[in-house]
């Protein structure tokens, strides 16, 4: 049993038997099934807003996180900073840490990348978020990022979720490439367990059938159900979901009007010079007119559910 | 081979020995793959408007159909022509044959079910668009309804796609649950190949390995996918994608951010008590709050691609 | 509601309010979910086996069945049906009408092509099976065929289901490409609920995220899955399966190692000059092999199962 | 570039512009793609055996693993040593760091259970497999375990896989849920590249739409085409991919019947209390009858293929 929010959340009280006395100081049952507790709407129903050191994230607010796929040296981040920047972004985003699908791909800079990374935001008054890949990279990380990254292949790696949900930073989960909500949900819940509950969910395309045009499925429908079912905000990638540059504002749009409160979008000098996602990275002035687009689209939502309440 | 848009088309020209005279007549050897010919925008670049009496579908026309997922009365049909009318649809939607998993199942009201609809539409000025089930059904229906839909389960039942491609009624196609995109094209060209270039493509949701909340996965990427390599107008059913009330303004929302140009919604007066599908269709209320909100952001769109020419 | 086997099977009985007089004469409440009632186990507890002139399928019995993708003329089909029938294969196989991806390949030969399969079939003392693909082509059938075919693509034309269901023939229905078991199931009842029967179930499938050296994914599961909720014969195709000749007798061997009641399996004099699937047909010599491979194997779960007894 | 078998492989030989003379050096060119270049077949064509004190693991041979999902108490897998041995399996399987979905079930005992398990294989003459979840584990790990088993969820943890290739253990990769064959065997190279080649594959049923009756899809086909493409030893786990125990022997079957070289099977002594996987678990009695019919299908494939060449 746990307790929280006032409440005594006892697992698999189906299978208990109670006797009378136990039964008469019961003044409700809460069915939570799956069981994340810590991270379900049901015990704690305002949104969480997720504090980084520039950016309040969840609620109403529209956040926008861009940058390269990964961090190839110091002058193209700090360029690219001042780029997102000016185009509305407000986190930067670069990879120093690479899950590659192959050990012979490029597999990252490594802290060198995070330095110039950390460099670029500071320069430009941006937060960072980057992929941490295992719990021991976490120290050597701390001082770098203000959002720690799960990537979709480690949307699983316990040890590695229990060990970001040691820190007090917050953390961005992405989904599986076949992972339920559920599962989604109860992985948060190994952050949320050890303590941390600054977590941000983002959606970034399942695994479908078909990958001939579009590397994924954008899961649309799961934006409204992670809110209903949790107070974490939820971002959406256009850029991983999509996989082909044209496809990724597009992406953008329906992820904003699916309700997403922001997004994480990669973007390069030169996509088509990239060291890596080269095929699926915007160029600085295709970003730009994203985020107007986009931000018009959640500014809309918001002002019709204004309205309606 | 076939003659379109003054090209030559040769199939498996791969497989081709030209010699040197056949070389010289070839003036550009364009690739198709998949063999979507007259589907393609590589031989018809602008965008087919499909007209029916009071619409013109396509381009950047915004088109609402809605209605009950059954005919289940005259008076409920002719109710709800009016109330959906009302909230901005021109096209009625419902169904008198109806494709159901179980032969146990209500099957439909057959003729008596079109005739009614067809009655309702035409005291409001709207046009029909009901399924067909089988190619012998073809001229009974011919009366009744304005636009033919072929079902998701029919979407690779080639004789009646041959059918319906040899009349001249336009022609709604529903993605099949597993079909690829490339597939889909194809099963246009099976209506196309008959002389019919009246046709809708219509995103309705994919299968997926999660139906817990949503029980399909609308695939938003598809919409600009067809757009780009097929000229016809795709439409986002959002009802079947979602099969929860509460999920289909949002999945309406993010088809039309990606692009849809249009919808086909199920409204019902009284849902709960609706003889099919009684969980995912909408009041008329909550489906006018829903129009509102699409239209404005098919609008912005629209505004935005203008700005951007 | 129905009456079978002296129950008598009232749908949706939850939704009743019986009253004490009604509840009185209920001996029992058999909950059957999904409601294919007539295909199910429950009411049918024994194995149902389907009699065509030569064979009767189902039970403990071993049906092979074997031919090309598609009858190209009359002589290969004669020479393949000697071939197959010294192989070990009792009903020859090969289509007519071809449900293709494309209206541009090649359909078949059509009736000519049925009269090529009788003739072959009857010097050899074969049955024959073949697709069906449309309700109006069935009074033509008749003559030319001892098993109704009716492919994956029209797993779900209930038009077609219902008039194969009015035929006195047995009827093969392979599963959809993304049919669940209990929509195969309840598309069986849909011939059943006509009064046929004699319904063979064939597993031959099922799209997955990967396809790159096998066209789809051989449900094994499915077939004891299949055995245990109906009574019907459950067979494997393990030539659409796999796609790839190399792999075809692999997936026969898993098929008949998970229960199937036999194979049916695609056989050309020369695959890479086949007019349709060149891939994935076996050579006669191939075929050979499997049969005696997948037989003993049959044997021997056989002898295990009745020494379990 | 590096060095395997005598060739000097050169990754992205594609955009490398040669000169005259160095074209002239090559004396062949192959395509391995995707670039998993030490797991390859076509450098190194003989299977690999792998090797544990008790076991050869791969090529003729045929490995039967077996024992709880979880370690619960020392008597338990004791007794369950004794039982799975005279059974015939020569690998015990058993869980003391489990990956559970939610962080509020069982974990498992830890150091204690790998204690027990020893102890228990020692006694009996059996090799050890385990689950590792986490590099930092490795060094504690090591004198309990023969063999490391990286879960599903871990297939593409990276940092676990390079952890795992620097020791001189074999290692049991089970595929991800949403895995490709291609990725599998990026994710064995992980693994190889930092010289470790004592690598097992197990399938262990993939990710589908229909989960009602079987948990997975057991990818039969996966199992001939990781043999062709690697010369790793294949295994399946019929256990995971059913989540029923009456469905697990007959996975077994399919899976020794599509060459697998072995199996891993959970056994529990009264399978209904199991702290965890209680619905899949067999009974020492019905898993003898299983090593019994696997045992002989795999005979009688060896044979047949002996006979073949």
């Amino acid at each position: 049993g746990m307790l929280v929010a006032n409440h005594l959340v006892i697992f698999d009280a189906d299978e208990l038997t109670l006797n009378e006395r136990q039964k008469s100081v019961i003044s409700e049952v809460i069915h939570t099934q799956p069981r994340y507790v810590l991270g379900s709407r049901v015990f704690h129903p305002e949104d969480t807003i997720v504090k980084t050191p520039h950016n309040k994230i969840g609620g109403h607010n529209f956040t926008v996180m861009a940058g390269p796929c990964s961090v190839e040296n110091e002058a193209m981040i700090q360029d690219l900073a001042v780029q997102v920047k000016a185009a509305g972004a407000t986190v930067l985003r670069g990879g120093a840490f690479k899950p590659r699908t192959s050990p012979y791909d490029f597999q990252g800079l490594g802290e060198t990348g995070l330095s110039y990374l950390r460099k670029a935001a500071d320069a430009t008054g941006l937060d960072v978020i980057t992929e941490v890949m295992s719990p021991e990279q976490i120290p050597m990380m701390l001082p770098y990022t203000d959002i720690f990254q799960i990537g979709a292949r480690n949307m699983q790696n316990f040890a590695l979720l229990k060990a970001v949900g040691q820190t007090n930073k917050p953390v961005a989960l992405k989904r599986g490439l076949a992972a339920t909500v559920d599962e989604m949900l109860n992985a948060a819940e190994y952050i949320a367990s050890q303590g941390n509950l600054q977590i941000i969910l983002i959606e970034r395309g399942i695994r479908s059938f078909d990958d001939k045009y579009s590397r994924n499925v954008l899961d649309v429908g799961a934006i409204p159900i992670l809110q209903k079912l949790s107070h974490y905000p939820v971002l959406v990638d256009p850029s991983h979901a999509a996989g082909h540059a044209d496809l990724v504002p597009i992406y953008g749009q329906a992820g904003v009007a699916a309700g997403a409160q922001g997004m994480i979008v990669e973007v390069h000098q030169n996509p088509s010079q990239a060291w890596s996602d080269a095929a699926q990275q915007l160029t600085p002035g295709t970003f730009k007119q994203m985020v107007v687009t986009t931000a018009k689209i959640h500014d809309l939502l918001v002002a019709d559910q204004a309205a309606k309440n």
